[in-house]
């Protein structure tokens, strides 16, 4: 029996339970330890590296286009979080508080950031006078805290992890450009990095971040057919600024207020790779953000001395050529090494058998699909780039065809009920553009307007909701 | 008159004032900005590169070691800090104490991180239970905040970005060569990238760290004289794992606790750098740790085709070669520019003159000296790397000669107080081991013991302070 298509019989199946399979993945794959403190979750070494590898490349292209990170303090006056009062009322509900510093009450609360921008608006205001500061392109890497009642580890939890982009430009025109350019930049993680094919489009006025003109977002199909917003880029307008009294004297010698933008994802992006990819026998990372890219076993390595020398030498050759590479040479059986790494999402696993050895071959086995192939030793190492890439675009191939079979046109409010209760994924239909019909829709299916997408060509002529005229094409979908 | 000599007339002096310079070149290289949030401050893009270039450096050199990276929980509850007790007495004073969440009182009180050694020993708990768990080597890179009455940008401040390490070992040993292993690394992290030669050794009883048995210690000395406590690394011994119940399988089949370490290090190097190569004419960044490595200034070449053509190559050229380089050809003179960058620390200008394009050269000059190079503009790129080298060796030897020449044997008290309170550095001298010769010499001049040197030969036989018999080497000094 081929061990490798042996459920893991610890994790739960997709099928019986979605939810409970997450968890088990988020535990069992050592991603996560829920924390002492309550809502809160500790990002274990092999999530974090996800993490890591998310940052890296994300902090690599907003560098190449001129932005520059800062750091914000974690604590916001009260008095400053006040000063945009859709903003405040948007936010202060779900934040965390401190009222003692220093064992004395303090005279003004501080809340835990929940997001940076008054904070940043106020130290623009200090910084930007003339239209040679601007643009402002600045990014924070950090943690917020946001008070949730109900946690899901990575989901939807009391502290995330996240980079939030925050820009000023003298024109309207250039940070309309700069939101956009952003969002952007987060589709072409999923399709470089993460192997998701985010579905884009602008939020509508409810579903819009407290204080933004337009709100874009990058939306994610999981498996069980349920939306996940992996990311937004938010077209601010004038308002925070003049809120805030930003003003720079332009090369014309006008006063003006400059246009603003702010842009973030987070952690979250684990939660979307972990439901996007994984299957029952556990997570399966896409190559480049794998904290281990390929896994080496040895079979019969302890009794055999050529077998270990050979596991050994090629662990040095894929590491030398960039590759992150483990060698599990431990005494467990090679059966439940298969299990672990499968279950771990290892890409690549590497057999390395005594017959194998004697041939001069070794066996592959991609963890994304369970092909096999076997190469010569001494080409595993040059070949791995091509093999890893390979893998990458397999599984974003495999992701967009079950997100392109997960999107249905409908024509009717039953479809539409009928397509986001039945774990079908995206109702796409017209909408008239009132907050009375997604009123309805949350009220009787659970669904929420993920986006408006950019191709708003027209497919019928009244809401399917209402029955009056038709504005807008609309994504509906149940969502974490 | 040689423009480059001409004081930076907008900071003050660092003999007329050395807090005023200091606060006159945060401010002006915009290294950082007050923050709204009273006591915290904004690390602006030129402060936060110095901070990411540190961490860079840092976080590989962990990693080479098999540390990994995690992140756990922002906010503690109380009854986690309690079960420390010296640890709790020590910290509980000096937090920020959050009392609401999601607009509600809390139960129980959630402490903003101000280190995270409970949390770890929590996490640790669940995760450690055999011998095969260990050794667990954790980084974590975060913010912690501690209430402080007086602030000072990056030496003193009420949040700081600092990593945290934090490990668990089966043996006394194995976590007393960690400990040391990682002080050893602040060390070369100083010799390496940051030019500083730290003095390091042990904390006496009274400057330990709470919790733990051996604190060890990196202290760079200020050009006033003053020391900078600038890293410190931890053994725990076993008293963190035996309050919070982590336990583990050993071998030999018998329960036993593991043994403990914690390190860090923080955003107070940047203030290290700033007062150990600093002068009046702003900061002097060491080559490996500056945003912009070279400057390149054309002169005239908004007039001269040649020149703006030769300065834009360069920048290709250097770039390309690796180097951070920057290009100013804004309108303003060349004079303010080279007080701008010689402001900002720049280790390299790059002079592109009509007269020394025509003869194919350019003119450089090191900020650390002052030191004047011509060379051919196609070999610019090429000796760039060892020019930086030469740079940070000049800047390292500098900084050397200035300890050692301010490090003063003291063989009377009298002797002590007045290297202490001239600005002449460290006074190293013999101490009979007693808390109250400390609190003596705090009383009296303000000054601390920073550590007790790893080499210990005595030179007298009595404490320079109370004439008892003398125990130990320490060195003396007034510190940030």
């Amino acid at each position: 029996m081929d061990k490798t298509n042996v459920k893991n019989e610890s994790i739960t199946r997709q099928e019986d339970d979605f939810a409970q399979w997450y968890t088990d993945i988020c535990l069992k794959a050592e991603l996560m330890a829920y924390a002492r403190t309550k809502g809160f979750i500790v990002y274990r070494p092999y999530g974090y590296a996800i993490w890591e590898a998310i940052k890296s490349w994300f902090d690599a292209e907003i560098k190449k286009t001129g932005h520059h990170n800062v750091y914000l303090p974690s604590l916001i006056p009260e008095s400053l979080l006040n000063e945009e009062k859709e903003h405040v009322e948007g936010f202060a509900p779900e934040c965390a508080i401190v009222t003692i510093g220093g064992s004395k009450p303090l005279a003004e609360k501080l809340y835990v950031r929940p997001t940076s921008e008054t904070l940043f608006c106020d130290y623009f205001k200090d910084i930007v006078h003339s239209f040679r500061d601007l643009p402002v392109k600045d990014n924070q890497w950090c943690s917020v805290v946001r008070w949730e009642k109900t946690t899901r580890p990575f989901l939807r939890g009391s502290e995330f992890l996240w980079q939030e982009g925050h820009t000023l430009h003298a024109t309207r025109e250039e940070a309309e450009a700069e939101t956009l350019g952003q969002l952007r930049l987060y589709e072409r993680m999923g399709r470089e990095l993460l192997a998701i094919p985010f579905t884009s489009g602008r939020k509508t006025e409810s579903e819009k971040f407290a204080g933004a003109v337009d709100t874009y977002t990058i939306e994610a199909l999981m498996k069980d057919g349920q939306a996940l917003q992996s990311g937004t880029s938010h077209f601010f307008g004038q308002g925070f600024a003049e809120h805030f009294g930003i003003k720079f004297l332009d090369a014309d010698n006008v006063q003006k207020t400059p246009w603003q933008t702010s842009w973030g994802a987070s952690t979250r992006l684990i939660g979307a790779v972990i439901m996007v990819h994984g299957d029952d026998n556990g997570l399966v990372l896409p190559p480049f953000i794998a904290p281990t890219q390929a896994i080496i076993i040895p079979i019969r390595g302890d009794k055999d001395p050529q077998v270990a020398q050979a596991a050994i030498r090629l662990k040095e050759e894929l590491a030398k050529a960039g590759i992150r590479v483990d060698l599990d040479d431990s005494k467990k059986s090679p059966g439940w090494k298969f299990s672990q790494y499968e279950m771990k999402g290892v890409p690549v696993r590497i057999e390395v058998g005594p017959r194998d050895v004697a041939q001069g071959v070794v066996t592959l086995t991609r963890r994304c699909d369970g092909a096999k192939q076997v190469l010569p030793l001494d080409q595993v190492a040059a070949r791995m780039p091509e093999i890893l890439k390979d893998i990458h675009e397999t599984m974003y191939a495999k992701a967009l065809a079950y997100t392109e079979s997960h999107t249905t046109t409908c024509y009717t409010y039953d479809q539409l009920k009928e397509v986001v209760t039945t774990g079908k994924g995206y109702a796409r239909v017209m909408w008239c553009g009132s907050h009375e019909c997604e009123v309805k829709v949350k009220n009787d299916v659970s669904a929420t307007s993920r986006c408006m997408p950019f191709d708003q060509t027209p497919f019928a002529d009244t809401c399917c909701i209402c029955g009056q005229p038709a504005r807008a094409v609309v994504l509906f979908d149940r969502a974490y």
